[in-house]
């Protein structure tokens, strides 16, 4: 019998039992001397209303799993080639991976729930979130199925298969529907996603174009994938003045940096860190004609994507050439009818991730973990969302107000 | 991924991968000189109409699993040890058992299907029946499952699980219904097989009592159940005059010496043979006062076990101290209205074959190995439902004027 949630073994795997943007993002840390040492402090953040995680996750086991990941440590031959072999890592960031420990944790259980943060120079302290991510998903769900019979877990899993059988036979109708599994942070359990990926693969091999997950990716022949992410936008922002140029010259930075490291391969920006209008207001022209791709990871995906086509074609790129991957709580209908909606006028493959590593009856979470302090300043995060935004309120109204953010939807976060 | 088909490796996993009749049945044989040496041929039929399995088994295939049981040996430790720890077999037939190689196999492969038979001495023929059917079975099961994805067969899976869920919740609403997993013979595959039992094992331990097979007894730390089978009556009728006493003779015969051999707890009787109103008109006194069951195997279960209680009445014994185990063709809602009927007057166990452990989807086989040829004669079985009637029609014919066989019932084998 499969068990379907890693009961008695660690939640996290590997240290490649991560996403592989990690390493990229990780080396753009590491690379620049202005970032790599700059003190960031990550929180966890529950966006689930009304589930007090404290109640189900056993404080011991979550100490003991954090325990684990710090021991964690790539291994001298296999990984490091994979990561060798991807032909943009240095050998000095590989040399620091391999001596790499993550810095301690800070866990604190209250009546409502729990503080979970990370603190230290950020090249180490960005590699926490995934992990952690991943080992408070599974103990919750292990913590709902505490009382379950082995039998029931089966019947739980079967019921999953079948939502998947059913994803499957769907996507299969819409052969133009193409997409990258990016579960891993909202993933039911390892063995889930292990499941679902095998399965993507075996069945839609021309549909499937990756995994996010490093380990995924190599057990199953895949390309693992990755984007940029809002945290590296967030604390960058921090170490520019507090005005509007600041925020622009902290964007337009990171965009110069990461396609000076990681060039045309890798170049997927992410334009909703502080809405996506101030992005598409302040991006430079070069990115809009050079860069391959937009993720578009919150708001109305078709008037987001609108916005990118607008922005592609008013600086002169052609927006047939390039791509637009949504992100943002996707389901089977919604990726149907963005591709439907822009076929021909810009190509779309999808970042796929709660709801297809996390279907199995339960109510997925909402969690993240994400950098609230950087240089002793207080980070913000707007998405074209306001119910996504991080920060404290007023971080929140002065970022605001610098970059003109005046989004008014606001959309419950299912995942 | 669990395969629940036994891909790549052998059908049958054992010498005790059969079911435990099998072997009170094979001491009773080797014990009475008159049976020992007897040739019996057995035969393979596929009751189930429309469908030639010769299509679906690769005949070489097929070959390759019945060779393999040729090489089979009990275990001289564990195996032997758990037999002897039963207290009812004989060093000599121990012995016996440990040297034994199943006698060579026939098979012809035509146009509408294929010819299976096994022939020589009883003693030595009688343990085919269990791993030939485990064998057509899951060959049967692969064959039309061979162009399935590893994803289509999860999928497969998951609806067995979601159907056995279904079963094991109704049977926890019903905690006076018992029984005895009997599905070896018509078992989906042998893996799941081993699923099912290990999930009603976990989820109704007070209602399964048993199973037949002995590895899966073992296994999950059950009792290994079975009564004697109509092959018994079948071969000893051939020993006897061909007129209704020796009819008579051979029934009473086969009742005397297994009581004398197996005493009160494996007397659980099969009236139906040469159809149960002749066992219940012919069958002695002593049975019905000293035996504890009936097994009631065709025919409808409320007028069959009604007839055994009036049986047991008019002999002077108190029925509501008598078991009858009805098993044949059980779906949960005949087994409920089964117990409900009979609450109070007879208590009721059940025998749960083909829809507890082939109920995937695809429709089972009525399959079966019966003897038909023993000293040179044609043998018969009649039933309570003509349908199941085994043996040549001049041979049915000349039988039904012996036992004054009248029964009009027939019924389609579902399985």
């Amino acid at each position: 019998m499969l068990p379907f949630s890693s009961f008695g073994e660690s939640v996290v795997g590997s240290p490649f039992d991560t996403d592989f943007y990690k390493f990229t993002s990780g080396q753009f840390v590491f690379a620049h001397k202005e970032l790599r040492d700059v003190q960031v402090k990550y929180a966890f953040v529950n966006r689930t209303k009304g589930i007090n995680l404290a109640r189900v996750i056993d404080e011991h086991r979550l100490r003991e799993e954090l325990d684990e990941v710090r021991t964690l440590q790539l291994d001298e031959g296999h990984q490091m080639n994979y990561l060798r072999a991807q032909g943009i890592f240095s050998e000095e960031y590989l040399k620091f991976l391999k001596k790499l420990r993550l810095p301690p944790y800070s866990l604190e259980y209250g009546k409502n729930g729990f503080t979970l943060t990370f603190e230290g120079p950020w090249a180490k302290t960005i590699y926490w979130e995934i992990p952690a991510l991943e080992i408070v998903n599974e103990l919750y769900y292990c913590g709902l199925m505490k009382n379950y019979s082995d039998f029931d877990r089966e019947a739980v899993r079967a019921r999953g298969i079948l939502r998947l059988y059913d994803k499957i036979a769907t996507l299969k109708q819409f052969p133009k529907i193409t997409f990258v599994e990016f579960g891993t942070r909202r993933r039911f359990s390892r063995n889930w996603q292990e499941e679902v990926v095998g399965a993507f693969a075996e069945e839609l091999p021309t549909q499937l174009l990756g995994t996010s997950n490093v380990h995924l990716a190599i057990n199953h022949g895949l390309k693992a994938s990755g984007t940029y992410p809002h945290e590296l936008q967030m604390v960058m922002t921090s170490l520019y003045p507090e005005t509007t140029d600041g925020m622009v010259a902290a964007q337009n930075t990171l965009l110069d940096w990461w396609w000076k490291q990681y060039g045309y391969d890798y170049s997927v920006a992410l334009p909703d860190t502080y809405g996506s209008d101030f992005f598409y207001r302040t991006a430079p022209a070069w990115v809009a004609e050079l860069w391959k791709a937009n993720r578009q990871d919150s708001g109305d995906p078709i008037t987001e994507v609108e916005k990118d086509i607008a922005w592609r074609t008013r600086h002169g790129a052609d927006p047939t050439k390039k791509l637009a991957i949504p992100s943002d709580g996707l389901e089977l209908p919604k990726m149907i009818s963005i591709q439907n909606h822009f076929d021909g006028r810009i190509a779309t493959s999808f970042g796929w991730g709660t709801n297809a590593t996390n279907d199995l009856g339960f109510d997925p979470l909402s969690i993240v973990i994400k950098p609230v302090v950087a240089n002793g300043k207080g980070l913000v995060k707007l998405s074209n969302n306001i119910a996504k935004a991080i920060g404290t309120p007023e971080d929140i109204a002065r970022v605001r107000a610098l970059v003109g953010y005046d989004v008014k939807y606001s959309e419950t976060c299912k995942y």
